[in-house]
């Protein structure tokens, strides 16, 4: 394991390797990964969590310099990265690189779509710096994943910002030496406790790493200098945050494989490790039929984060709910659904789930892969259904197709913009990389 | 130890603990951390690394809602308490609650000021803001040092995102329930490595966590809601970030022992780990006379931390000899000077500094007060000359008095602003309790 110049051969590599040097499938997965997050940004305006962050910063915002998705508003590129990077995480909707559960989305995305705005990029330059943001916080959360999560500490904030830092940088045209010093200004901003899980800002954290990663770049650009060895120092991120430090991962075969390419969407609004029990819940409900309605018990095995992550037994909130296995089995089993309405006030204290999430029970087993679950359903006249989700939808092995994606983010969008935006911007958002200038986007990212 | 209910607790002390509740010593000492803070803020204006920090967040801030002290210009209020903290810090002369190394002035005042300025406040809540924002961070300090300092983290960056949070919080008349909101926010945001020490990124730390602790509270303001636990629970700041968590020191004895009484003000602009060796070099300096063109060799017998922290033995820039007890010790003893000029690019490469810091030997050894120090001289006609220092000029023992603190603030201010304005701000710092805008201050603190 080479202990030096980790930080630096991370930082050259994401300085110099370009467009052409990335490979076409994982450009295409780049491209994926922002049209779900665009789609998640502007799903997520309406939601308080994004207006009451919207509205306090507006009262300290600098130029018109990017658009608050979703909105009518423009504000300095720092506070728009960081009121996106909230908007895009707030459902619990966005993106999950698997290995790591770091949503890279919000982080990177964020942070170089509002650089790319300000800086009139072209859309080709903005993927090519989501692309190496993606790569290098996933790196980076490999050397710690897990304990470093395991901690405590939310690495999509933690992580994150290093790809904010890699994409902002990208987006400013820092040479090898302003992106280490980007990086390291980075780690001294790494930050995010898992204990803010299930209030407004656990969405903060995205979008704080946006806006730290371009703060980073931005002072680095004009010579703000940082340590060159922030990831492998002895006082630097890997040893300070996490008790494993591989940094191997960080640099091992970098533009030969790709951790770009292995980001998954989320087909359901929540936490990622409940997405079995509810796909399974889903298939369920086909085969019941009308018979949904005398469950008397759903009986799930999990694998043990299942309980960690999404324990609550008796949510109050729709925020609450995305923290519920038990509201997401009975929402999904009684109304069919898991994206962002089945995660509202309303759908969480409707008294059927709430009276159908009462008959949940939930056994884990450590044998249980993460993406699999186990469910049995009985109902009152003794008849059993069983079934096994093997891999969920929306795992690496059953991603989501374009399709798929394009009913999400309509689903999202519409919402928010109306569905003939909706729509121009989808045609827009997979056109990206041909964008001349991606305000060509932005300009149809909020109503009318 | 109470384990519940912590960040509760201190938010609603924070929250509404009232200037006449503050005994008068702890209003007399936070009013000279304002007077230290401010001369420093000032005197640290010219150097490169704020301005180059100021350079980069021009072109991003908001409306001018804040001075950014000893330049002409005003930022928005997010962005100026940045600046300010950066300032204030970068010539490593700043405060220092010795129980912690925290340097709470930076984060705290930093924010405070900045918020008071746009807020149009009093000068008594300013300095209420500033007493309570130092009293919870030196108090979280306590909580989690030194095992957290040790870890790698700069300690004024973690916990005084906390002091600022209480600072911000209380000038935007937050309630209980935000102010613990705020202090969530906070928790989210405490971030900072040891590794930066010798770069400008150091000096970004107590920037970050002021702009980090207004952020919180004017989010909190809004309605953005957090944990109510963030210091506390089992992923909360104490528990993630340290492996001693004493969590009685953050709310035991709140309101009857207070920790702003604490703090001290350095005499020398480098690591508080030197000055002993610093105080002990003047003091030969004046027994030696002009036998100190003889010296043969320094013999120094110091606290370990003096090593791990300051012991470059070849620096090449100021900055690195802030971190060079070789070069402190030289410095002071050829040029009487343990001010910034002694730490200078000119004084570190100075040939006959460079000569006699060769000369210069350290022993360490842990039963040795981290505030005292023994050294040893011998000149080159073998006369010896020893001196203990017991404890350092500037320690709690041997505090700053006011003259020393209005010397300081001169010698620092003056050069940025002249000496005329730096007398008129310094007579208007100490009257900041009966000033009934701050602005009144604000407006004298540039160049004419």
């Amino acid at each position: 394991m080479p202990e030096t110049g980790i930080t630096r051969t991370l930082a050259e590599w994401s300085a110099g390797t370009s467009w052409e040097a990335i490979p076409r499938e994982i450009q295409r997965e780049a491209v994926r990964t922002f049209v779900n997050w665009l789609g998640c940004a502007v799903g997520g305006a309406g939601e308080e969590t994004t207006r009451v962050a919207l509205r306090a910063l507006k009262t300290v915002s600098g130029p018109a310099q990017a658009t608050v998705l979703g909105t009518g508003d423009r504000l300095d590129v720092l506070n728009a990265a960081l009121v996106n990077g909230i908007s895009s995480h707030v459902l619990d909707y966005d993106d999950t690189h698997l290995k790591t559960i770091i949503h890279p989305g919000g982080p990177v995305a964020s942070a170089a779509l509002a650089v790319a705005e300000w800086r009139g990029s072209s859309g080709r330059d903005l993927i090519t710096a989501v692309a190496l943001g993606v790569e290098a916080c996933c790196r980076i959360g490999n050397s710690v994943y897990p304990d470093h999560y395991d901690r405590g500490w939310h690495i999509t904030g933690t992580a994150g910002v290093f790809g904010a830092a890699v994409a902002a940088g990208r987006l400013l045209g820092l040479g090898p030496r302003p992106m280490t010093w980007a990086l390291g200004i980075a780690a001294s901003q790494a930050s995010g406790l898992r204990e803010m899980f299930g209030t407004m800002t656990k969405s903060f954290h995205p979008g704080r790493a946006a806006q730290g990663g371009i703060l980073g770049s931005l002072l680095a650009s004009e010579g703000f200098d940082s340590s060159l060895k922030a990831l492998e120092a002895p006082r630097g991120f890997a040893n300070v945050l996490s008790t494993k430090q591989d940094l191997d991962e960080v640099i091992g075969g970098l533009g030969e494989r790709w951790e770009a390419g292995l980001n998954s969407y989320k087909p359901f609004a929540c936490g990622i490790v409940i997405h079995p029990v509810i796909d399974g819940c889903l298939q369920l409900r086909e085969r019941l039929g009308p018979s949904v309605g005398a469950i008397r018990s759903v009986r799930l095995r999990t694998h043990p984060l299942v309980l960690e992550l999404t324990g609550k037994t008796g949510p109050g909130t729709g925020l609450e709910g995305k923290f519920s296995v038990f509201h997401a089995a009975a929402v999904a089993l009684l109304r069919g659904d898991g994206s962002p309405t089945a995660f509202t006030d309303e759908a969480v204290n409707d008294p059927d789930v709430v009276e159908l999430r009462s008959r949940v029970e939930v056994t884990v087993d450590p044998r249980i892969h993460e993406a699999s679950a186990e469910i049995v359903l009985v109902l009152a006249d003794g008849a059993t259904f069983e079934l096994g989700v093997e891999r969920a939808i929306g795992s690496v092995e059953r991603p989501l197709s374009d399709d798929q994606l394009e009913a999400k983010f309509l689903g999202q969008a519409a919402r928010v913009i109306g569905s003939e935006r909706a729509s121009h911007l989808l045609q827009l958002a997979w056109q990206v990389p041909d964008l001349q200038e991606v305000s060509t986007l932005t300009t149809v990212a909020g109503p009318r």
